[in-house]
């Protein structure tokens, strides 16, 4: 176990109606809020009406931008920084799933900084002085940005992605209520399952040794979002699986899981550009990515991977061929993705080898390599990618 | 799984040769401090020198207090309350195992008070209006009290062990060093194992259901310690199970492993009797009480005592005799204990039935009822302390 520091500010309040004390909460923070979300669903399924009508009955001011689209744009945040400035808001209360949380985070970063914040930040990674604290309604589980120090914007016309991190980033509150999530198309809920199992992969796959402890939650929490997913797709107003998924996606990517180890995180760098070029939801692309990446990678830890095939997956273990149990845990990942209706080719996104070196060259724009668990250049990233066509 | 609200304030500062950062950490908080500790130990080994110097080169002012004993008595709590007075600390250092932090945590409760603080917060229950920062340096994982909002403490003259709980008392930071385990007693190292286990026990057995998540997270902490317990007693300078115990013993307890479920607490208030009556280690005590409690309580959930075997001990299912598995599961537990040489019975420490009566009553004190898992009453207790003789 490596030497770390942690702690998570994140207030997180948990279960059935909990968003209509959004406005108790906010009022601890802030008194003019700008309130982020994303297209209709808000609106449709009455939640917008619940948060106004909280921050109302707390005398909160809000001003509204509204619009985020899967893999945020960094251009409607830079409108939001504007308006933050323009109306002297002091508080960003995110209503959404991760794009829109990322996209609040993107503007809390931007609103004391008077130059370009997509630059200075993401591109150049300077550290904030102060941000805005950001308040979080969670509407769909999957990219843990409720407690993370995260955020991940897209600048479509350059089609790069790229994240940042900072702990000033961390919400101040997330509110979970998994009923919330009972109205999300399967396709979503599905690729929220994918995304959550990914964060805990990026963990799970490390050479730090000696970490036992962090091994069994990260398998802890896998196999819970392995079992839930299914039931939760199956019936969708099923409060049970739905909070057992949105506890777990927070879980899987506030810190704890990668607390004295190393992380990897090439996989996710892999899968970037095929949502920000394909604009394919993230989760989409993770489903498609890993099991390429696996295939490519088992070999250098033989027993790791037959442990989370075994653990994981409850695959028996044949200790004479760790190498057949290693990828038989993998085709059960893939199998389990199936059953998800999630791809797992590029093929079946129409994506082909035609993209394969501009995705390539573009994961390998800023840095040669990427990844820890095995580092990865551009032939190897494009060897992954025919793997994955 | 039930609605909830959780959040840890406390910074985590994990690894070797953290703790001489202290002053560091210590002055984002404070200008002078009152450090609080136990008896030789710490300046034995030399963690006294670390600590002080580390201070100095902060320009941070502090006072001292020593002597906290197991069981940490109000009476030096007392005592540290007028010296934080007098002194106009701002700060509580606490360097040591639960026992320091607990009696730490109880001075910071009462620096702003001015009566007596056992009477108010503890007796009647009241809630603070502002207690002193607390910072950490742990020499013992066991308690949990690092990063924990409790604090128990006994008065002597009446032989009362009382927790206090509240949000404020969870320690701004805590630095865990491994290594400073190494030169703990074997007794105190196993009496600790128990303690992080029976943490994990307390909010494993509920009736609260689809709690799978924090179910998964309670076996993997239950089975990390299990396995690194008795590698640390057989070699007390290993790094990695030390590192395993240590931030066990932190997450244990934290709060995380309880989110969404009715906690029980029964066995620790049944336990508090024999450590509070007879000075027993509080982690001893444990391993004589847990065994007996799930003996007398196995039958009420059949499937779960099932799952602990399975899951924890890896006992074979026999789903045609669940009793059977029940109960291999909590004999498993009794051999583990007996490897790390603790007590399992009342009478391997000296205490007989003629003691029952009089610990059962003070169970029952300032409640007719404990546990939640199952309700307990005063002759149930008497049962439990029979079936621990």
């Amino acid at each position: 176990m490596l030497n770390f520091e942690y702690d998570n500010k994140t207030k997180i309040i948990f279960g059935k109606n909990t968003e209509v004390e959004v406005g108790n909460y906010t009022k601890l923070h802030g008194k003019k809020v700008l309130l982020h979300y994303g297209r209709n669903s808000i609106k449709k399924y009455g939640l917008y009406n619940s948060v106004i009508a909280s921050l109302k009955e707390n005398n909160i001011e809000f001003v509204e931008l509204g619009g985020v689209q899967a893999n945020p744009r960094i251009a409607l945040a830079k409108e939001g920084i504007e308006l933050s400035k323009k109306e002297n808001v002091d508080f960003i209360l995110a209503v959404g799933g991760g794009s829109v949380i990322d996209s609040a985070k993107a503007i809390a970063l931007g609103h004391y900084y008077e130059g370009d914040a997509w630059e200075h930040f993401f591109i150049q990674g300077n550290q904030p002085t102060k941000v805005l604290p950001v308040g979080v309604v969670l509407t769909l589980p999957a990219a843990g940005s409720e407690s993370s120090v995260v955020t991940v914007m897209t600048k479509k016309d350059g089609e790069i992605k790229k994240g940042y991190h900072h702990d000033s980033l961390r919400p101040v509150f997330a509110i979970l209520n998994p009923e919330l999530t009972y109205t999300l198309p399967n396709y979503q809920t599905s690729c929220g399952v994918v995304d959550i199992i990914a964060h805990v992969f990026e963990r799970y796959f490390s050479n730090t040794e000696n970490v036992e402890l962090t091994d069994r939650l990260c398998e802890g929490i896998m196999t819970t979002v392995i079992k839930n997913g299914p039931i939760a797709l199956e019936n969708n107003e099923d409060y049970a699986s739905r909070a057992e998924i949105m506890w777990a996606g927070a879980l899987a990517h506030n810190g704890i899981l990668g607390t004295g180890r190393v992380e990897d995180w090439a996989s996710h760098a892999i899968e970037h550009q095929l949502s920000a070029i394909f604009d394919l939801a993230h989760g989409a692309g993770l489903a498609i990515i890993f099991p390429a990446w696996m295939k490519y990678v088992y070999r250098h830890d033989l027993p790791r991977f037959t442990m989370f095939a075994n653990k994981v997956f409850g695959v028996e273990v044949n200790e004479s061929n760790l190498e057949e149990t290693s990828l038989k845990g993998i085709e059960m990942l893939e199998e389990f993705y199936k059953s998800l209706d999630m791809p797992i080719r590029m093929s079946e996104v129409g994506i082909n080898e035609d993209s394969i070196e501009i995705m390539a060259s573009k994961t390998t724009q800023f840095t040669q390599q990427i990844g820890n668990f095995v580092k990865l250049n551009k032939q190897d990233i494009i060897n992954i990618y025919k793997l994955a066509l």
